[in-house]
């Protein structure tokens, strides 16, 4: 009898339900929900760019219609397929992206005088409004408390937990004040759907608490008292009405709650996992073991790697985090990125192209890339950095902001797309030499998420720049995949699901294509990369003393050169 | 009774004729005509950007329709006028725009054989192939001749004289074989319309010879035949076929040929002057004088002071050329510039804006224009280099290449467009603190040429960032009407013209609209300043160790200050 698993992927602008047949991870239905509220999903505000909320109603919208449909489509789709071979849902989300919400776990911001309230509202990850908390934090570890910034790379970032936090008790004294605690959406979301109305029962997943809210076990959890109002005296208190107890998504947080199996037509025997962090859930998705990194390329990209925990493992200064159990159960799970990856993509296509290249976005994506493609390695003699959303590994430093260099009066969009990929293949091999400078083998890389999936000339760069082969995992959708893994995991009971994670995984993750390096591209891609270090380091490494004479005339020899 | 005078002005993609009726300048009736040839006049290569030629047979027909045009139009609007009123013809052209030519000066283009081949033609001023050759020049005269360099600017362009000559005898041995001499297209076009048929009888130009040419009465000249020779062995005995004198526009060049007066139908006394390089001629045209810098704003920019040739004047190094009598009689004429600025506004908007902002290049413009004039200084967090065509003044350095940083997620096109504009204001800022630190006094700046006349928000930004009123000249065609200026001097003859320069240029020249720095807008400016010459001391600069660590923060300081 086939068994079937259902995984919940909260990205930043939708909400995607997946069910997969857990024999094989075969696909069986999928489906996306646009989020109803703000800018495709994202409430900002035109005074502050750095401002980025979400509506938690938005999720639970999400939750219903996606599975809703997904499971219309199973049915339509699969005739083995029936709803009462649903064993599991897995919950995938975004991370720090975190809301104030009261004793049961209903969102401040559902409570009607906050209705008009962004404070209230989830503070997505990419909002950067706490850049200035996020220095106090770290200015203040560094002074009393080193151990905490070792594991984090160094620097506390104000896409994390307690940035936000600190943030909102300054903005909005009123809803710090309403408020009992604060939560991950990773963390809220498996406890909805488990119908768990006392934030006591929540189980937190150690994954978003090791690696954004400085949670680990060598501290007894999360941040000491003291560290909290030495930061903010409106800390106070806030410590014991968070969590001390931390768990990897194989952990059981619930079975799904009455209501919701009657909304779904589920059972209400359904397992519901605890969340983790969406690109932690793509790793194993896409088949993360020792020695692969696993390279999440969306919007943004993670770089997840695992290694044993029966040994002890360096801090790599510079790396998001190393945190025992967040991506698996025994072994450290090791998190790096970049803030913006395809983001500055669709930045530079839905601003700053022309309509020769086509009158939809698509349209100019795909001319974009065929003219793209004709160039040779240095030929349009341009340089850029990919901080347009500031860099989080190695430099860890939201007050950055993009750079293009050697355009001439015959500069071309396509030249500067082109520049613009390979920026952001430079800053992921600045990640790879950073990590291996620190001990950490890297034999493979697999690539996964929408970028690695569609933009076939990106990944022929990265192999290129990289230096190595770019596999490409089999599904296009390895954080919600990843979510109906964890959910296909049942030891010890009758449902009909993996004892362990590793054989799930296996049978449930697989390759698609591989890009090979070119090894005259290679080559170039190589000087190139020196010039792109010069520019990292002079704008991104305090007191350096880097001269940048060299670099427009250096690109102009490349570019002479492979004429 | 009356008299008029017609200007020629030879620009990059069309040739103008202005009729001015001499007693006030008045501007009677105007003609442009685009060359034939190539793309707006330019012949290209697409396998190398740095190359631009032009067909002179374009301007042979370039005169023949501007003036009889603009006969006909001033014969339509001006009661008055008459064609046998008419005086003189002065000649304005782009420099160093240099062709090989035969012993009657015929160009080597037109002989059949060379009819395809484009070292015959004229090297435009803005053709860079010849950028190694430049740094041959500079190399040996800093080793052998130390006194060329310092009337100069240390430095040799690839724009210039020399440079061309030079690298057309290595790419073109046929060519430089056939080859009598070389001519500047200032000084072939006076001699043409004078039917000057041997290369001896033709009057050469101060202007072109002095500031592209290193011609100066200390050294007798021209460069000598031993450093020449020094330079290459292909240029011996080259020297004594170019020529020995040079003279300012006031001279007479000859009287129209009764060819060209049948052509023209005008009379065989209408006196022909020198020519002069067209930025000279509109800096007359625009009301030069002692303290006055005079900028003359188009594709390029060209920045042009006088001063009294009875003090001796300091070397200005990186500031192009001091040249005595290069402006007019009795002054050194100085002459800085930017090789790109309407260029880089042109290649932006003709290739970089989308459709949002309108469907054609002028709605482009328009539109920009406005949502640009929407912002604050240091509002955009942008900061870009203005160095898409190299840097002439104060670094002398082609081998440079645009820069633009500060880009977030949210940067708009209107933006850029900004931060370009004031990119070649910093620019233009960099220039007058050069030419003050060595002692010339500059208390007025007056600009012409069309992007003065054209773009509000630019006048008003440079009036911002160089801190001082900006004044624009009454004249939208200052280099045709400086032409007109000379040719209305007619000292000791009874043609009823003005005795010398400056009478003509004090009843003939005049000052439209004036844009007063704004205070607030001049503070921010200051500040955004120190950040563009470190950039520009870092990227411009050999062997120094400027960081670049500041700049994006500070960046971000200023942008979230201003809001």
């Amino acid at each position: 009898m086939r068994k079937y698993t259902i995984g919940l992927d909260f990205g930043t602008n939708s909400c995607r339900a997946l069910i997969v047949d857990i024999t094989d991870g075969k696909e069986i239905a999928n489906y996306v929900h646009p989020y109803s509220s703000g800018e495709a999903g994202v409430i900002t505000d035109s005074n502050d760019n750095n401002l980025a909320r979400q509506n938690p109603a938005d999720y639970i919208e999400g939750i219903e219609v996606s599975i809703n449909n997904a499971l219309k489509k199973a049915n339509d789709r699969d005739v083995n397929f029936s709803s009462d071979l649903v064993i599991g849902i897995g919950v995938s989300a975004t991370s720090s992206s975190v809301m104030p919400i009261d004793e049961t776990g209903t969102p401040i911001y559902f409570k009607e005088e906050f209705r008009d309230n962004k404070s209230a509202m989830v503070w997505l990850w990419k909002d950067h409004t706490s850049h200035n908390e996020a220095n106090e934090i770290t200015e203040l570890a560094a002074k009393i408390r080193p151990q905490y910034l070792a594991k984090i790379g160094g620097i506390y970032s104000s896409e994390w937990f307690w940035s936000k936090i600190l943030k909102c008790s300054k903005d909005d004294p009123a809803v710090f004040k309403s408020t009992h605690s604060f939560i991950e959406i990773s963390d809220w979301l498996p406890a909805q759907l488990a119908g768990i109305t006392d934030t006591r029962k929540i189980k937190h997943n150690i994954c978003a608490a090791g690696h954004k809210a400085m949670f680990n076990k060598e501290w007894n959890g999360l941040p000491d008292e003291e560290f909290l109002i030495q930061l903010s005296p409106n800390l106070k208190g806030l410590r014991e009405r968070l969590y001390d107890e931390a768990y990897s998504s194989n952990t059981t947080a619930g079975y799904l709650s009455k209501e919701w199996a009657e909304k779904l037509n589920l059972s209400d025997k359904v397992v519901v996992k605890v969340g983790a962090i969406d690109a932690h859930m793509g790793a194993v998705g896409a088949g993360i073991k020792t020695g692969t990194l696993i390279k999440i390329l969306g919007t943004s990209t993670c770089d997840i790697m695992i290694q044993p925990n029966d040994k002890p493992i360096a801090d790599i200064p510079g790396v998001a985090g190393i945190v025992d159990g967040s991506v698996m159960n025994g072994y450290f799970g090791i998190e790096a990125g970049q803030p913006a990856v395809g983001d500055i993509f669709l930045w530079y296509v839905n601003n700053h192209v022309p309509e020769k290249y086509g009158n939809s976005v698509d349209e100019k994506f795909k001319n974009l890339e065929s003219d793209a493609a004709e160039l040779k390695p240095g030929q349009s003699g341009l340089l850029a950095l990919d901080w347009n959303n500031g860099n989080r590994s190695t430099l860890v430093d939201v007050r950055l902001t993009g750079l293009i260099l050697g355009q001439t009066l015959h500069t071309q969009p396509h030249e500067i797309y082109r520049a613009l990929i390979e920026a952001t293949a430079f800053g992921a091999l600045r990640i790879i030499d950073r990590i291996e400078k620190y001990g950490v083998e890297i034999t493979d890389v697999i690539n996964c998420g929408g970028l690695a999936v569609k933009n076939e000339l990106l990944m022929q760069i990265y192999a290129d720049i990289l230096g190595r082969p770019m596999m490409v995992s089999r599904s296009e959708h390895t954080p919600a995949l990843g979510a109906t893994i964890f959910a296909s995991v049942t030891p010890g009971d009758s449902t009909g699901g993996y004892p362990d994670l590793v054989s799930a995984q296996s049978k449930m993750t697989g390759i698609g294509k591989t890009y090979l390096p070119n090894p005259e591209n290679k080559k170039v891609y190589a000087e190139l990369y020196e010039l792109y270090k010069q520019l990292y380091d002079g704008f991104g490494i305090r007191n350096n003393n880097i001269s940048m004479h060299n670099i427009m005339k250096h690109l102009l020899e490349i570019r002479d050169s492979v004429k």
